[in-house]
């Protein structure tokens, strides 16, 4: 395995001053399996998304807040300086980097925009690709089906979803386009796979001819510039945000027209069919209806339980559902102080018995064939103070003023984010995230191009999913996050076009953490409309013990 | 006087393809007088924003919203055409202008920034200087008084503001600072001058250099280049999106190095100082008493008045108080329909006559040497429909919304835009300008860097100023808009530290117009809180019969 110290010696024998790693691979922005973890294996950090500079005396570990502590934690502080920033890599090089460098970096693990912006800004440093010696991230070599997801979940079979770019290619004279993103790929060609676990994407690139053929690459990739090379003098379009900077080289070799065009599937896949919103639908119902008999079950039996007992428990309710394929993403169960921990996920050295007098934040989700969810409940563990019912009650509120917002269609996912966090300033809370996230159809389960967070201007849609998820984390005491998924929904006030957010998530929130002096008489309706939503949805889908439950638990405030 | 026809000739003499020209001069963004207004002189077009392109064979007159319909009743269609976009210049010639053209542009007109962009991003086009024989916007060979700001109005001395400037210098390794923006030339030393009407801005560029030497440069210009010769080999610092392209390039002639350094004096003018905010207090404790005066002479005087007789009567209480020096900007008086036009000023032949059953929107301010004011009421006109009731109540909310907000420091601009708006969108509702605007001191009364605007990313803190002004325009029919001045003051809830608006403005809300069931209880406390503070501000200030108006206007709801 290579280390930092062999890079260094590659640095000074190849007269380079630095070398860029990050953790991902060719399908930029997607999860990884564990051994393409090339900044994992350098550092030992674990964290989801970070950026490694080695220069020749030094290395530098670029994270943000959710894991600045954790990078600390597990790195070693003589070979690795942790930096806590919200900057790009590039705008971190800008103002850090005061030395003229020549960095090497790979071609693979960049788009051509960032490399662009590189060179386009940083004119006093030198940015040229990884010499062959270098380690890279190269896809894993492990094998796993690939299937395809049938039109009726679909809903639209692939050709069609083929003629809509074929329209598109004539619509701006290219002769082709280049998908560069695998989750684009996936959709486009209702196709899946198995190769990670809780993400059924199929990680490929494509290549639509104008005509309608298309060439799709999953591990072969040594093919491409074969078929680059077939499209000598033609042109290709493509999104250069979206794809790695490698494969303009590749095209630019064999003399092909590069015209960067955003995707056009990204917004295809972003607003769903009716066939995608009715699966979302009837997979909410199940998922909704599992996570109700594990809370009726937790209610009776939290004395005995435990953190993993909680995820294997759920799991269980979960996975005899029907169309049920698997988690959406590994379970967060938090326990009192765990539930602080944004990312926290229980292993058998964290593991934590429940207790009263607390909250449990669990948020979890799965993949059905006809849809993904992705929900967080903080449940009450016997009787909790006064103070954490107060915060889950400000969180709440913070949850209605986004979802109860009506929004002019285009709105970008700042506004949203900006009316839940304002409802919580004003007690002087705030958290460390989004308020939302877009959800791909048996996809990734975190996908955009919406977002609900303070720098997104990507414009909401009728048709888009999005959760809505804020939270308060109290440093090693609690964390409370509630979080629905929502379908924006066309609607109208005095013939003015507006969004609203309609829930797909259907289960209670917990009625013992709400402190109902502290609502507004518009935010209790609101409380009692979604229950009933509940009520109404999971209505014949419980055995009779939990439905019993159910009509407690969602009772008007 | 030139005309559209004899630029396209010397277009084709001197084989350039198209001509730009802006409603601006070499004071990028503020205001201009009647003689230098070449874009209207052009086309015909009075509005306070827009950009002339001249080709050979047609002329392209782009407005923003708030000027479309104007801007096509002013101008000729048979030389002009109109066209409407958000986009800036630069943009729109990206997408507009396909065929590579040959722009010849006033280097004095347009910042480095602008055409910098212009160069690395319309790489298809060229740009170049307009040739001598071309017209050009020079400033105003009007002489004014210049005079200097007393301390007791500025509270800083121009010496010790100077001092910050030369140790930003020594911080920066520069050599001198070249200011090019004229408010903070005349914030930093404490100059001010009577050449535009309403707005007492000392139109001139600066040159510090880091021992504390100013050059100011008021109508010589062409002294420019030989004191530039003087720094030859020097570094001067300048704000790139702040200063004419001209200026480099002079700067450039003489072999002087420029570096392109945020003006600091914009933030330091922003913030404002003790004295400052102790003198916008008093300012606005005038300007409420001369309002209050006016409310309670329309009271009883609306069924003889008209739109112009209220603006003279309203100035007429206003010049009357003590350090008044001028209006901040001509008065917005307009009645029922007038009033839905956004920035309707009364004419001779647009001027109405009151008449009861709709609202009067009444927008003014005024210029004292001790601090500016700004405010907007609408006010009820004998007896209004209850629709109005509504939609006014409904603004009023949308008001609130934002000026309850407790924000942390160096948020940005758009989040209290975002509640305000929100507020609205629930009722179909909007309004097509921003939320509020930053204020200078005896300076601009529309000045940044700070905006509550749906795209201002720029960072709210503790010491600025900021109107909050919502509106709702129904066409042909009325127009409400509710604007107040705050300032942003420091507070904390549980140990974090936000900020809150604290009002300056200080004149009740006209409680005819409340609809008082459409208000939640926070916000009936809000206004009532308020109108408490409006009460105790003007205590003392009013005679006996206005006295007791304003205590029954400023009675609780």
């Amino acid at each position: 395995m290579t280390t930092i110290a062999e890079i260094q010696k590659h640095l000074i024998s190849r007269k380079l001053d630095a070398c860029i790693i990050t953790r991902g691979n060719m399908f930029l922005g997607q999860d990884i399996l564990p051994e393409e973890n090339l900044l994992c294996s350098l550092t030992g950090f674990t964290g989801s998304a970070g950026k490694l500079i080695i220069f020749r005396n030094r290395a530098c570990l670029l994270v943000d807040g959710r894991y600045d502590i954790q990078a600390r934690r597990q790195t070693d502080p003589a070979s690795v300086e942790v930096f806590c920033t919200r900057d790009s890599l590039g705008t971190w090089i800008q103002h850090n980097v005061t030395q003229p460098c020549k960095f090497a970096y790979d071609p693979w693990c960049h788009s051509i925009a960032e490399v662009d912006f590189w060179k386009r800004v940083l004119t006093s440093h030198e940015f040229v690709e990884t010499p062959p010696e270098f380690p890279a991230v190269r896809p894993s070599e492990r094998d796993a089906e690939i299937f395809e997801l049938d039109e009726r979940f679909a809903g639209i079979s692939a050709d069609e979803k083929i003629s809509y770019l074929t329209k598109f290619c004539a619509d701006n004279n290219l002769d082709a386009y280049f998908i560069g993103e695998c989750d684009c790929v996936s959709w486009l060609l209702n196709l899946r796979s198995r190769l990670l676990a809780d993400t059924p994407v199929l990680r490929a690139f494509a290549l639509v001819s104008a005509a309608g053929g298309v060439s799709l690459f999953v591990k072969d990739f040594d093919k491409l510039a074969a078929e680059f090379d077939t499209w000598r003098g033609k042109t290709i379009g493509l999104a250069f945000n979206r794809c790695p900077k490698k494969i303009q080289t590749l095209l630019r070799d064999k003399h092909v027209r590069c015209v960067n065009i955003p995707d056009p599937v990204v917004d295809w896949k972003a607003v769903k069919n009716p066939v995608e919103i009715a699966g979302f639908r009837a997979a909410h119902r199940r998922d909704a209806a599992a996570v109700c008999r594990f809370l009726h079950w937790l209610e009776t039996n939290w004395q005995t339980a435990d953190e993993l007992g909680v995820v294997a428990k759920l799991h269980e309710f979960r996975a005899a559902g029907e169309n049920y394929y698997s988690e959406s993403f590994a379970t967060i169960a938090g326990f009192a102080a765990n539930g602080a921990v944004v990312h926290y996920q229980p292993t058998e050295r964290t593991n934590r018995r429940l207790e009263s007098g607390s909250v449990l934040l669990l948020d979890s989700g799965a993949q059905y064939l006809d849809g993904t969810t992705d929900i967080t409940r903080t449940v009450a563990v016997g009787t909790p103070p006064q103070e954490i019912i107060d915060d889950f009650t400000r969180v709440l509120k913070a949850h209605i003023a986004a979802a109860d917002a009506l929004l002019p269609p285009d709105t970008p996912g700042l506004v949203p984010d900006t009316l839940a966090r304002a409802a919580l300033w004003r007690f002087g809370k705030d958290y460390a995230h989004g308020t939302g996230h877009g959800v791909g159809h048996f996809l990734n389960v975190h996908e955009g191009p919406q977002s609900l967070s303070l720098k997104s201007l990507a414009p909401l849609k009728a048709g888009m999913i999005t959760s809505i998820e804020p939270g308060y984390y109290k440093e090693n005491t609690y964390g409370i996050r509630i979080e629905n998924l929502y379908l924006l929904e066309e609607t109208s006030v005095e013939d003015k076009p507006l969004l609203r957010f309609e829930p797909l998530t259907m289960v209670p929130f917990d009625r013992r953490l709400i402190n109902k002096a502290l609502l507004s008489p518009a935010e209790i309706d609101w409380v009692n409309a979604y229950h009933q939503k509940v009520l109404t949805a999971l209505s014949g889908f419980l055995p009779a013990e939990e439905n019993a439950w159910l009509q407690a638990a969602a009772a008007p405030l």
